[in-house]
């Protein structure tokens, strides 16, 4: 079956706040010694599994520009644009009723945009391996990924090793971020895989679930699919997608839906979910510190400085995020990083938008 | 007898960088709530003491117009410029050349430019008092600061109890910044204050004691009091300066010098050595920090945080100073400011001059 892709690309990247911002989120920075966008990499990644025009992003009307801008050789009609973000959920709904309305059928992988991949030949040969599960039935297939660490910033996924099927296992349940201790005992039990948000389905299969688990927004996306090509598709988006609930696909299809299977992935995956990233992605120098920019260090060591233009000087720091942009300045602790997010709350009820 | 005023205020502040730069040195800047400079709060605070019209100021050349701006009302004659820094014993002798000329001899209240006071009133009487010792016979008086702590940054001067001159006692001798234990064994001694380099004396006193104890220095100054006025001035002065040994006036003078007295202090004195003075200074909020400019500051204690426009974020800090400019950025522990030097070595060597 004809193999296509959505990648998901409405996320705002507030964690990487002050680069990633409302007019520039993280899926289009350059995080990467490479100097490609998140966004651009996760394209290339696929592209020997999914012709370019048979990729389609799905995304924020006001991000349409950027998704041109870095994506020049993606056809027009395959941006997607969400109204508003309502989560996973209706952002894959919408790519499916428009894939659907293009091949009837076809195997969709469903990727988010602002991930990464170190190892991209496993990652591929993983695909095909999920692809031909989902084409199986009505497979619902999800890529795993093998813990190093009792994450708590992670969902897990409880899979069943009596229950094989091809390289996949039957998936036992979905459970939602734990407790450090209960992070330790899935690892310990070797029965749980982390829930890297990269799926794989038919076409049909999804939409089908959705009927099921979500008929509500089913619905709208019925309306929305017949809208398609029409003079008032344009309303009919806006309207339906506008009073749709924001609801994920783990919380409102995979913790309901039956027949599903992952794929332990060993890719070298990351969810690039903070600042920490950096240190982890970039090459770090003799002392540890990952550093972009114009900078003088003295006695620092493990600390990741993105600077710009303006000179940077540090004088014994250690476990620090230096990240300086023309309009803002970040410095957070390491061990903090998952706290940025009250400095945007900070700013919100400041009402400082320009900053945000 | 009359009373004049020299302000040293040749100083590169190398300490307050980025904030103080070569071409804006530590003096010049205002690092109080109240708006006003170093330099001008020191003149202002001699003022019911010394007349505006026998205020000296030595500085490099580089800053006189520096002083002009900050010190409108001060006549320009009054502006002594060094064409290079040689320490404090040229820059002394230099003052005392000028006004010798002016005034024959006089009382010469000796100041940095970039202390701070906090109670005028004790210290304008304690002033009051040296120079009343200083009338005396030819002795030197120096100000002390009784230490409330064992600081290994200050030099010490042990005084002799059961030689009271006045409200001043017999110095026995001047002591280099000791190391930790010794400094602590001066302050269980109770004999030992902390050196302010603030000087009271004749000018025929210092002269004379340049003479004994700096005979190069002082007949060169001879030279330099010879051309005053006179066409060759700008020129006797260069080649005089230039050929200067650089000499500090306490190692060179206070050290070997006899008929030294020193004064207790307890005006709320502070040397301003380093960004750690500005968290004395000025107010702190609840949690501790000193915050000016654009901040939003989460989970951050005990932080000196000196902004600019740029909005600056910091999550989960504790003892760091944070200093932004235009064009440079400091991130520094609070107990490494001593070795913001290091940050300027390092751009000296690598010749990027445009941040010193």
């Amino acid at each position: 079956m004809k193999k296509t892709a959505l990648i998901m690309a409405g996320g705002r990247g507030e964690r990487f706040w002050p680069k990633s911002r409302q007019n520039l989120p993280k899926q289009f920075l350059s995080l990467t010694d490479d100097g490609k966008t998140m966004i651009q990499l996760t394209v290339e990644r696929i592209l020997p599994l999914v012709k370019m025009e048979d990729i389609f992003i799905v995304t924020n009307r006001n991000y349409k520009p950027l998704v041109q801008l870095q994506l020049p050789e993606l056809p027009e009609e395959n941006i997607l644009c969400e109204p508003v973000g309502k989560n996973t959920a209706p952002c894959i709904g919408l790519g499916a009723v428009h894939m659907a309305k293009k091949y009837g059928d076809a195997i969709m992988l469903t990727l988010p945009s602002d991930h990464l991949v170190k190892y991209n030949s496993i990652f591929l040969n993983t695909l095909n391996q999920a692809c031909d599960v989902a084409n199986q039935g009505n497979n619902l297939v999800t890529l795993g990924i093998t813990p190093d660490a009792p994450e708590t910033g992670y969902g897990y996924i409880k899979f069943d090793l009596d229950r094989p099927l091809g390289s996949a296992y039957a998936v036992e349940r979905f459970v939602e971020k734990p407790d450090l201790a209960t992070a330790k005992s899935y690892l310990a039990s070797e029965q749980y895989l982390w829930n890297s948000g990269m799926f794989v389905w038919k076409l049909s299969t999804i939409l089908h679930n959705l009927e099921e688990y979500l008929p509500d927004i089913y619905s709208g996306l019925c309306r929305i699919a017949e809208s398609i090509g029409k003079t008032n598709e344009a309303d009919v988006l806006d309207k339906e997608f506008i009073s749709f609930k924001a609801e994920s696909i783990d919380y409102g299809v995979m913790e309901k839906a039956k027949n599903i299977y992952i794929l332990p992935g060993s890719f070298g995956w990351d969810d690039v979910g903070s600042w920490l990233a950096v240190g982890r992605i970039k090459k770090s120098n003799e002392f540890g510190n990952v550093i972009d920019g114009n900078v003088v260090a003295v006695d620092t060591e493990n600390c990741i400085i993105q600077g710009a233009d303006k000179l940077i000087a540090t004088v014994g720091l250690e476990d620090m995020i230096i990240v300086d942009t023309n309009d803002a300045l970040l410095v957070c602790e390491k061990q903090r990083a998952g706290e940025i997010k009250k400095v945007l709350e900070n700013l919100r009820i400041c009402n400082r938008t320009e900053y945000l």
